[in-house]
């Protein structure tokens, strides 16, 4: 089986069909992106939470260090985030309690921010960057949008987590759809009703596959050339890879948060503590103390814990670091791109070549 | 790659790697397991319910049907349950709003019975019978159960949802496991602590086969050959399938539930409602409705809802019946096992042969 000759690999012209995960907040610098689609991978930047003006300096550098194609992830905001003044009281008065163990010596607020005009300046960037693959998370952008991005020639990345999901990317003009298991780490991408996208790679990518006719990649647990062998057996056309890349040399995550990843027997839990969208982490206090607390609707809840986190890693505290790993976050090696690219190419010609 | 020729199929001397589950309450009746391992594969009886005398007439009735191995699975009871009067008559109170609707006239009981005697009077069938394999789940029975049953011959199947059970079974001597994914239908078998048992195939199976030395059988969301092959990719050396045996022309399972399953659009949810032990299901009423409700410690609550689902059963209502079914339910057909099986070993050798 010549596993690396797909349609994921011809449509993109990538050398493997493996993805390096969008992952927001930091961890995919320039260098991780771009040295990924360097060895024949698809580097992504998590741009979900940039500045417009940042994401097109990244795209800028990304450029100036491959020539291969690489993406970009942007988060789709829903139209409407309901909450009242007085849940944002609550949330407040509930995050204050972690003041002075934290030194934060200000008022918790929440800070003022148009999301839906942020969203649209950050398409504008990708747009005018004209960048080989734009995936989106959290929902479907406006149907002219795609159309546009198509015709600027990039190819578009849905995220699904269940097979309603999927059908509606199809529907809406995905190239291709990266499947995202529950054993993933950091956020559930699901748009259609929470409860209905936590479904096992195992059952998942298989009723993808049936349903669809764009290429699935497999998202969620997949550490090693196992992990891809495998989701190519279910059906899937590649495999991405987010926890795996978080240790590399060239993340950009904080130390703090590094090193609990190395340390991780593997014990992770989902939580909307952080963000209030549901994510999966490696199980920390503030998570299990937030358990049945009031949070904010995403991304609010993001946007009110920001000095919360900033402040942790300032102080090497993992206690209220949101610490995103997946199932297999066991796994992770701290390596190079280049050694881990290796690793999973060899790893998955040893088992399908 | 021969796939059909490990460990395992060389241990059980069987043609393929290939388990029906041991699904407890019916499902597996002795037509059902005898014709399983008549096809090459390995028959299981559910006999986590059952009375010894039963067992003892079923293991004759399967022997009469083949010469091949079977198993036998056996649930381990926890020494100790805890649970208050008051608790009983909260729990009996909740289900009593159900009496009228369902038709039931008597009040409902607690049965009494002896669990820890019941449990022993099954471990002298298994144990007489000389069975050639014997699996068990919810914990680990006394090692002279286990060298008994070793010195009569019989093959010793470990249960594990996490890395620490599967190193707790090696220990125990066990020969191989069954490592249960969080997309399987039916109950959890995790017994070293309920958050940490609910871990996908895909991130599971890789961790658990590095930890351990003895073959590993992958269960949860396998439903056609994709599911076998990518279980053999990421290291386990079988798979074990329950859901897709359901509807098969030799199940057990009720009209209703057989009906539910081949209906089902992959909606499945974790409930403690029917059992006390959490088990995944097709969400239905009854497990909505008694989400925030208190239930009995299993296997107490399954005791007490016994004539709930026994008369849901005679009225053809699935509302409260336990629709037990993993997360690629919307995958089972309704064939014959001869069938089924053919199609997993033709499905698998188309991938890996």
């Amino acid at each position: 089986m010549d596993w690396n000759r797909n349609r994921v690999t011809e449509l993109l012209k990538i050398d493997y069909p493996i993805f390096q995960a969008p992952m927001a907040g930091g961890a995919t610098t320039t260098e991780l992106v771009s040295e990924t689609s360097n060895c024949g991978g698809l580097g992504n930047l998590g741009a979900g939470y940039m500045n417009p003006e940042d994401i097109t300096e990244s795209i800028k550098q990304i450029r100036s260090m491959t020539n291969q194609p690489f993406g970009v992830n942007i988060f789709v905001p829903n139209h409407e985030v309901i909450y009242t003044d007085n849940d944002v009281k609550r949330a407040i008065s509930v995050l204050s309690e972690y003041k002075d163990e934290l030194r934060i010596d200000d008022d918790l607020v929440l800070p003022e921010k148009n999301h839906m005009l942020f969203y649209k300046q950050q398409l504008e960037a990708v747009l005018k960057a004209a960048v080989p693959v734009c995936s989106f998370t959290f929902g479907i952008p406006d149907s002219h949008i795609i159309s546009e991005m198509k015709k600027a020639g990039t190819i578009i990345v849905g995220t699904a987590t269940n097979v309603k999901e999927a059908l509606i990317w199809e529907e809406s003009g995905a190239d291709m759809i990266v499947v995202q298991g529950s054993e993933a780490g950091g956020h559930r991408g699901t748009f259609t009703g929470e409860e209905t996208g936590l479904i096992g790679s195992m059952a998942l990518i298989p009723q993808v596959q049936d349903a669809v006719t764009i290429p699935v990649i497999a998202a969620g647990g997949i550490m090693d050339g196992r992990g891809i062998a495998a989701a190519l057996m279910l059906g899937a056309e590649g495999a991405q890879l987010g926890t795996a890349f978080l240790t590399v040399q060239e993340s950009g995550i904080n130390p703090t948060y590094k090193e609990a990843l190395l340390q991780a027997k593997g014990e992770t839990s989902l939580t909307k503590a952080f963000s209030g969208k549901m994510a999966r982490g490696i199980t920390n206090r503030f998570m299990k103390e937030m358990e049945k607390e009031a949070v904010l609707p995403f991304p609010l809840q993001n946007d009110l814990t920001g000095v919360i986190r900033k402040q942790a890693a300032s102080l090497d505290n993992p206690d209220f670091l949101s610490l995103w790993a997946g199932q297999a976050v066991s796994m992770v090696k701290q390596v190079s791109v280049q050694s881990l690219m290796d690793e999973l190419i060899e790893g998955t010609n040893k088992l399908l070549k």
